[in-house]
């Protein structure tokens, strides 16, 4: 028995459901699907020294991998229910790969999804994780529905996951109370699987925010040939006690907050609220759906405000 | 437009079937699925420097990562529908991805599987697809299904690839003629698609051999519960003009040939091997499934022959 077989049984301890008929350890997964509904699937690759610093506990790498995934099952209004994993690793170090399976089944079991096969290679390391799951066609949540009039919202506070990875980048100081905060939401996102389940009935489009909110936001942009109108008096920032400025960069073009942005027709946002509000869920209603392509930015009293003027020269090279 | 969203455009040109509801592009493909059947999902993992070597003709990189997944999905008795891509590279180039693309819609064109996803990342050159196919769950071929009395069989002729790796290599040297089929063999392997849904009607085992013929045909061993008794005279050897030994050690343990290796219960071996010739497909009995966990090899007068006495001293190692 070689080493990447033993590895494997590091990965064998899946607790699966009656929809899988063979989980790891042949040449393919054997998985029961629901005709009914269509399946989900997407892919997330994790690169040590690009998308997590080197030296990143593995039990948080293999948590945020299964997350980013879930987060875009998430974003389509999909139940997740099965993932593979790759795991590329330069070396078999046994105390890593436990904390590393540790660190996936506990994601795994918070959200009821289930390993069912994988590989792993050597090589620099990466961890691409694929997740399945199922949404009933016409419910599902694209990029490419949002309508002038829709309002727009985010499901949670935005820019906490940036201002915890200039942290421990050494690029920025928090009082100490404020940092395992913002360094727990960069490394152990928790995706809105709940959210995209009840959105489905409400939202016009939708997409997570991985790559920042200006950045996500034009996605769905792009794909509504819409335009909008943000009042970034509204955007719920982090409640990191830090400078103002900072926390609107942070909030605006941060990447890894793994909240939902998303679109509701006007004459349904009561209902999505009341819904929300019952459940105990969070929504920021930060702007509106126009004409256009654009992102345009007003404040409380509909004025318009340049980014740039207010210091933010780098928006355009990130846009 | 940042430079991955230029990359994905690569990536957009796939021929789907009815069965895709929404392909690359979104935070997930949406597809319809086949509830008569078993859903067999695989993922594998190609990294540069360890399983192709470095300037590696990139279309060649792209043709075999869709191989060696629908060889996994071949052994599975599955038919092959969809990939996904996980592409890290460490710059981008837009020659190299034209080629990548090309090579990747080559094998998706000759195997009628579309690319439905993927993910482009940043990091030192790795390529993770995964593949989904569809068998009846009575029909798949598992590995644990052989029985004592079957016979084994390979679907074709074993240690080209590795004859060819060693070439490229300058770890040995073919006759001109050879070098190209051998390389060929290494970098363009075909999937035994058809050999693996024709099998769903005979095979009562399967395994792709990837990591090479004997620890391949050890795993159905092991997972089940049984020996093989093999005559080393019926391996069919790559047909390079090279030494006897040359040829039979790297049938017996190089990898990425992507043969299959099966066994047939002997009252249906006739049938079975009818319907191979039929279709102009080729097979090689090679031994029989015994009592016992290992590998028992023999001559064709079924004298036992002692490999390391030949000069297999790293056998071992490599079980």
């Amino acid at each position: 028995m070689d080493e990447f077989t033993l590895i494997n049984k590091y990965f064998s301890k899946s607790k699966h459901d009656n929809s899988v008929y063979l989980g790891v350890g042949d040449d393919a997964a054997l998985v029961k699907v629901d005709a009914s509904q269509a399946l989900a699937i997407c892919v997330d690759t994790l690169v040590e020294g690009v998308h997590f610093p080197i030296n990143t506990n593995p039990e948080d790498i293999a948590y945020k991998a299964v997350a980013v995934n879930l987060s875009d099952l998430a974003a389509m209004g999909a139940e997740p229910k099965w993932i593979t994993l790759a795991l590329t690793m330069p070396r078999v170090d046994a105390d890593w790969l436990k904390n590393f399976s540790e660190g996936l089944y506990a994601c795994c079991d918070a959200y009821h999804v289930s390993l069912i096969g994988g590989d792993t290679t050597r090589g620099p390391l990466s961890v691409t994780i694929q997740a399945h799951g199922f949404v009933p066609l016409e419910k599902s949540l694209k990029r490419s529905g949002a309508k002038v009039g829709d309002r727009i919202y985010v499901s949670g506070e935005l820019g906490s996951a940036a201002l915890g990875l200039q942290i421990i980048s050494n690029k920025l100081t928090a009082p100490e109370s404020e940092q395992k905060k913002l360094i727990t939401a960069l490394n152990r996102p928790e995706p809105c699987v709940k959210q995209g389940l009840l959105l489905r009935d409400f939202a016009s489009s939708c997409i997570d925010i991985s790559d920042g909110f200006l950045a996500d936001l034009q996605h769905i942009l792009d794909a509504s040939h819409v335009g909008a109108l943000i009042d970034l008096t509204k955007i719920p920032l982090s409640t990191a006690l830090l400078d103002m400025q900072q926390r609107l960069q942070a909030a605006l073009t941060g990447g890894d907050d793994y909240q939902l942005c998303f679109t509701i027709p006007a004459e349904k946002s009561a209902a999505f609220e009341q819904c929300f509000k019952a459940k105990g869920l969070a929504y920021f209603c930060v702007g509106e759906i126009c004409k256009g392509t654009n992102i345009v930015f007003v404040n409380d009293n509909h004025y318009k405000i340049n980014l740039s003027s207010l210091g933010y020269q780098h928006f355009g090279e990130k846009l």
